[in-house]
């Protein structure tokens, strides 16, 4: 069991982006297309997102991508653009930054700077972030353990930054039929030990649209305090990820589901949420 | 994705032991103590465990411990205990069978042989318990695959018994903060891929009685035929396994849990289970 | 660090087969095909091996296989085919067994019984081995950690049985490029914490036969007292395995270079192995 | 198999560091302690090394660690340490880099730059370094497949740096009895499948001292191109990576016994490396 778990820095239960509270008991939605493409794909999915319930639009402008021949994003003007189309929707913002060299122009443009799984251990990154005040969400290492995560996550706490949402987006196993193994124990683990919120990520975890909805309803019944969906209105033209994107009305579904097995956690005979 | 899933064999979706049936829409729980130590405690367990809503009693007569100098079981006298025990309370009754030459007399005490984990791939012992009739409950290996899962399952099934039920105990990864790492999507896939019914243990795969009550919900939430819980009177007292026994009051609780969740997905604007 | 070896037991170094020595100091080295086919084929095959220098013939007469569909071997007539092919080309026998029905037979008909990995823990057919004064190689199971293997070889030792070698064949992990991983750093630490003499399995951990004298030098260079390695007349037309089957040519030039290796570890300025 | 392997891109095979040649024939070692301490320890294990036959002085300015409370490093005035004292003795120098705004300092002292383990999905920081013309030793992610570990490479390659290293390092397995998991086979193959030199770190792999050299030999045998080991004057005293560092006594040996392996390996019936 983790032995260091951050016990020396303030540590938030609830991170709040304007009315948006993540850990206070509300189930948060992220969702939103693997990549800003254009402008007006952007602003459908937003528009979509919003009105099935989500809080918060997601997309990347910087990707990391295996390849240096795959699709790197846009950069600076899908960052603008990103801002854009959420603003126009009411939506908050959160996108992946790579480079210690871009924290501060995608703070000005994002509500939420997402640590990505191949940089979770990407110490000057964490640093660096850490330096800011805009909440940072950590995504889990493809192999690290529970510890090492919490350690890295002390690193944006240590430099100064108490907003820190971990995302558990399935680890690496020697199972091939899903992308990743998503770990729920994890999400039950993570918040015994350390108190910060959890975001799951059922669509990289599993990289299957049709398992998307079955491990989202999981990781609510397991505790999560949000989920982050890949969405995307037409996933066969999508720059990336479309197998496991969903459509708009496929997340329309995922929604209602979720929120009947919130109802159903916290309408027990004890109100509270995991008696 | 597997590409071997058993085609040229008669599976059952739904396996009917009296009037329980696995896979029939009802979740089915499974619970009683790791080992069969004393009459006494069996009793008195499986008394409890059915007051709480279980409908079959699990208890181990041979043991498939690590250490050779670990207790090994009761054996033979075990499996009487076990089955006066379930007749008393009017549960039925699920115990592993590790040899070959005890198929036979398990056969006549179990309605359920389990096949554990270590043995998912003894192909010997597959082979002879298809030769029986009694419904066979298939532990995934621990390093196995969804495809030699259902490969090994195809070894039952084509010896000639249709009755297999498979179940998810976790499996081996880099990650040493829970015992094993409960792979939830594994029950969607693989009801998805061969229509077997699946049960889910979440006591073997976390190894840590707080996480019993998550890793239910979840797995109810996911999909999960039914549930395999370690139920001990007294934990701390436990030959094996102590640490994730649920004492019957924490039992009982979990049980009205997991009965919120199945009926928050069965209750769903189109009456089915997944949509 | 492994903190149970077998230390109430008695422990031999060197297991003696005939004029064989394994542990002794000696580079013993097993071959044949992956299974018992056709009698012909299997002379040929242990003729050719012992002219390149093997000492042990190896072939499965029981074969468990992934699936009931693939070839389960030839049973008691190839156990008879593999005694007489080895005896008319002056070779030991090497086979594995499946069932504890079939100790017995097999202890008639071969020098070494090889526990394979997927029953490294099937604790009955340890028992009977262990039973057995025939010894026996017990292969470490695909997600086995060192502890694991050293208990699963206490099982054997307990039962009376003092001859046990040990075998690395490779552990599962993520990497799919090989068909399993060699950890050849489990065969210095097994030999540093046990005693035991390990062998080791270039041929079913890569599942490549480019990698099988790479890794068969790498072996020898780390300490390992033996090699286990799937020769085959004409690998294209093999049962089983025949992707990393070598012919009895390639064999003959992996023996001169493994015997250059085993040289150059013995004569350095201090005439012990590992200095 | 890895099906992208850097095709379209400029690679070399072999890499000359002033008369240093990697990939060349000759094994080429790099050694040095962890962590860049004080000026008086780095001239002591310089010459000790040179002395023992080493090429290149290992050691860290930037240290990526799990805990943010963990030693970081003497960072820049490091830097001029580890070049004087290489200079001083007649090495070359290889030193890790972790953010791009270090790159071209980094360079500006090192012979080499060091990708860790950790960063190998940095991309940012991948083609930061592709635009240097250091050469660039790239070790192997702890989860990734050697796939993804040729496509990092084609980072820098692609950004236009032609001179890559890579450098096996040990991936992470369930096995708890080593560190990492030294994957042997990876070397062959990825000189099989791209041609590039591959370095191996017994050191971090194994994380034990008494693993060093047997790993070394194995290393050699399955045909690395270099080593990079752990050596400090006094271990117990070390800053990191006490445990598996050796003393320049034990380097020593150990330098005499790869030697021996690599001229076994080249002395064969048909003077090339592998047949």
């Amino acid at each position: 069991m983790p032995a260091e778990c951050p016990t020396n820095v303030i540590v938030r239960n609830i991170i709040e982006i304007g009315d948006i509270r993540i850990g206070g008991g509300e189930l948060v939605v992220m969702a939103g297309p693997c990549a800003v493409e254009t402008e007006e794909m952007l602003y459908r999915t937003a528009e979509a997102v919003r009105k099935e319930g989500a809080h918060i639009l997601r997309g990347g402008a910087y990707k990391p991508r295996s390849s240096p021949k795959a699709f790197q994003g846009l950069g600076a003007p899908g960052l603008s653009m990103l801002r854009d189309a959420a603003k126009a929707s009411g939506l908050a913002v959160i996108t992946e930054v790579l480079d210690t060299r871009d924290v501060e122009l995608v703070a000005e443009h994002a509500d939420i700077l997402q640590i990505g799984s191949r940089n979770m251990q990407n110490t000057a990154l964490l640093k660096e972030v850490g330096k800011s005040q805009r909440p940072v969400m950590l995504k889990r290492g493809m192999s690290s353990t529970l510890e090492e995560w919490l350690l890295a996550a002390e690193y944006i706490l240590d430099a100064g930054n108490p907003n820190v949402i971990l995302c558990e987006r399935g680890i690496r196993t020697f199972e091939t039929a899903t992308r990743n193994t998503l770990d729920l124990s994890a999400v039950s683990l993570i918040k015994e030990l350390s108190g910060l919120p959890v975001v799951v990520d059922p669509s990289h975890s599993t990289g299957k649209r049709s398992l998307v909805a079955p491990m989202s309803r999981a990781a609510v019944a397991a505790g999560a305090d949000g989920l982050i969906i890949e969405v995307h209105p037409e996933p066969d033209k999508a720059a990336c990820d479309g197998p496991q994107s969903l459509t708009p009305a496929e997340f329309g579904k995922l929604m209602s589901q979720v929120k009947r097995i919130r109802e159903a956690i916290l309408t027990n005979g004890e109100g509270s949420l995991d008696a």
